[in-house]
């Protein structure tokens, strides 16, 4: 037995040499011919999609519930698997740390989310994470070495409002902390559920300069690359968004006895509000959009005039004078609206969002240049949905690379990358990353 | 003490003799001058409104409630304070029975409920209960029997469609029993928590023949004895109100990433057809009314396209017919509305609540004789509410009597009737019940 555990140490001291040697050499000049693994990739998005999994084939795991809990162990496995030295910061985010050749530089972070919507689907935040822990599966297999640190990170509640990446530049406000998530959790207690301490923030915070750059790989969400047949999508900058509150008083009374010319129904003054909206978002041109996704009707009984609806209203452009000046219309709508249905309307903004976020020209650049070099077809565009990556861009310089979402579904269990579209996006990000650690 | 005993004795047998005696002598003839007590019915009034009472000054005393059990020990016990012998039946409904003279005549009924919708009114049902307990005091006070047995009836959850008055009539289904009522309790439940049983709801049916009379008060519920100053209003019949759940299917999808124009929004489609409802209601003469009084949107967050819509629709007029075509142009126009907005919509009824029900026309006509005996004004009218009336109709001669609604509110915290126009349906009621008794 001694003689066995002194030959073991002879060889891990051996190979330890040799491996420290061989990084050495190896770097990003030499490693252009680095690809992922597609059949590793595809077998993880459907280990992953277990967690959470419905009867409809798609994924109901929203931030802070068992289901997210259980599934970020896995994560965590995976990303030890692949070399990477993980804890979780105070806000609750994963972070995964493979160290670089010189310790005095930034490292160079990416990730996204594995939280879904509730009954969304399974790539939605879930390729952006596991191509990023493939990059350095792939780079630790073939044992290279970058100069800069790498960092993925796994970011806590991204649908809820991207609480994670919040956390990191220091935006999180006291009263999104008291937000009820969809789990029923506050986002305060949810965070403490997946490890992090909501009373000590402050420690998550990155400031400006200390991450080399971000880059994100997220599916489109739309249906330009796949109806255009394109492989990558570069992207230019992620919509500003806005919410409101839309509250709409009428007058309950009794469906029955309540004459159709006496009435002050919430909810028909809600439905010409709901068309109004659709009218101005579509009335100009653009890619603005606006949407009304929740409704509630009070008192709620088919035989009683609702005396009470309250919506919400949600506005998306690149700029934000375009919103106000949508918005603007909107509430003019209103008053007509109003005045006509012996209703009163009033608008109350939550929380914006997001501010329109451009992405940064020299890594948009870089991408570009990765994703022709790996002789893919790639095109600029916008981001309509908010992302990580737009709090990242306040604090390092930001890119995002998007793969094709078939027929544009997103958020929904009927969501569809093929596995060769996200190992394209893989390629870029790996090719990218060894672009930004070698020239940037 | 065996001296005090026998007197006492003696007294009590005196006294019934003298009762006995005076009874069969005061009869309908000798009692028209006999009037309610307003004052008693106004404390009435605002003591069973405790029972639930909101901060709005409203009563929250839905079916099967804490609040709905706790309110019926209260009626049970001023019944009793009225003369009236007490017990449930099968379905839960509260049943007070006065003997008259005359034991082989059938029951001359009456009576109302005291549920209320959520957030509901203190006038609504309360008033025809307590006018109801009111009219049998004053007779017992007064010393008057009448030939037929009196009953009053405190009907189970009126509000959730008739259940008790459709348990007496026998039309209650098994499939209403294992409803969810919106005490949390399904309609099964409910009736054992009020004392019922509903595995014998056979034992609870009235049959044809078996009531002479049955008579309801109620606040009107809609503006027009109140906007026309009359006091009472003489029902003609009730209208009949079909319900449907409107089902959209649409396509859920991100609110940022989806264009408008590939958009398969279900509210959107919803709006359109609560607008086309209350145009296809408003287009031509009559009372119909129409109404979406209850809307939920899936998944319902504001970053998602509504992909499912399910919505109320309520159809209410005396003519069964007019229903029905009113109903064809809806879906007709809705046909139209899934086509624009690519979604599908379908209708399924849900259990009919009531067809038209009319009121017997020898009953009307004594109300209107007792209303004008009075002095008071009235107006022959239709009941654009649903009531435990039109079940009774399908077993005995029923009649209705309103009063007035100030501003036509109800099924509302706000829905007020002043005490003296309750006092004059009481003594309309009172004065209708003395005129069946004697000569109908």
């Amino acid at each position: 037995m001694i003689g066995r555990y002194q030959l073991t140490k002879i060889n891990i001291f051996l190979m330890v040499s040799i491996l420290m040697h061989f990084h050495a050499y190896i770097e990003a000049d030499q490693t252009k011919t680095l690809t992922v693994n597609p059949k590793r990739l595809e077998q993880r998005i459907e280990k992953l999609a277990e967690f959470g999994k419905t009867p409809e084939g798609g994924v109901n795991r929203v931030a802070f519930s068992e289901n997210d809990i259980q599934s970020r162990e896995y994560i965590h496995s995976i990303m030890k698997d692949a070399g990477l030295k993980t804890h979780i910061d105070e806000a609750g985010n994963i972070m995964g740390r493979m160290e670089g050749i010189d310790p005095s530089l930034p490292p160079i972070a990416f990730g996204s989310h594995t939280d879904t919507v509730p009954h969304g689907g399974k790539f939605d935040g879930a390729v952006g994470v596991l191509t990023a822990i493939e990059c350095v599966q792939v780079l630790a297999e073939n044992s290279v070495k970058t100069r800069h640190p790498l960092e993925v990170i796994v970011f806590t509640d991204e649908e809820g409002g991207l609480i994670g990446s919040k956390a990191i530049i220091g935006t999180l406000t006291s009263e999104a902390l008291e937000v009820i998530s969809h789990s029923g959790k506050t986002v305060r207690e949810g965070i403490v559920s997946l490890g992090g301490n909501p009373d000590d923030l402050n420690s998550a915070i990155r400031k400006k300069g200390e991450i080399k750059a971000f880059i994100e790989i997220h599916i489109e969400q739309g249906n330009t690359l796949a109806s255009k047949n394109i492989d990558i999508g570069v992207v230019e900058g992620i919509v500003g968004i806005n919410w409101w509150d839309v509250t709409i008083e009428g007058f309950a009374n009794h469906a029955g006895t309540t004459p159709m010319d006496r009435r002050q129904d919430a909810l028909l003054a809600a439905a010409h509000l709901i068309i109004a909206v659709n009218k101005v978002a579509t009335g100009v041109p653009g890619c603005q959009v606006g949407t009304v996704g929740r409704i509630k009707a009070e008192p709620g009984a088919p035989n009683v005039i609702p005396g009470k609806v309250v919506m919400s209203l949600e506005l998306r452009d690149l700029s934000a004078d375009k919103i106000d000046s949508l918005f603007q219309e909107i509430v003019q709508r209103a008053d007509v609206i109003a005045e006509k249905t012996g209703t009163k309307i009033a608008f109350s903004p939550i929380e914006a969002t997001a501010v329109p976020s451009p992405t940064d020209p020299s890594i948009k650049k870089i991408i570009t240049e990765a994703a022709r070099e790996l002789g893919l077809s790639y095109l600029s565009m916008p981001s309509g949905a908010g992302h990580d990556a737009q709090s990242m861009a306040k604090i390092a310089p930001t890119g995002m690379i998007f793969v094709p979402s078939m027929g544009g579904v997103s958020h929904s269990p009927k969501e569809f990358t093929p596995v060769k579209d996200i190992a394209n996006g893989a390629n870029v990000l790996l090719n990218t990353i060894l672009r930004i650690d070698s020239t940037f």
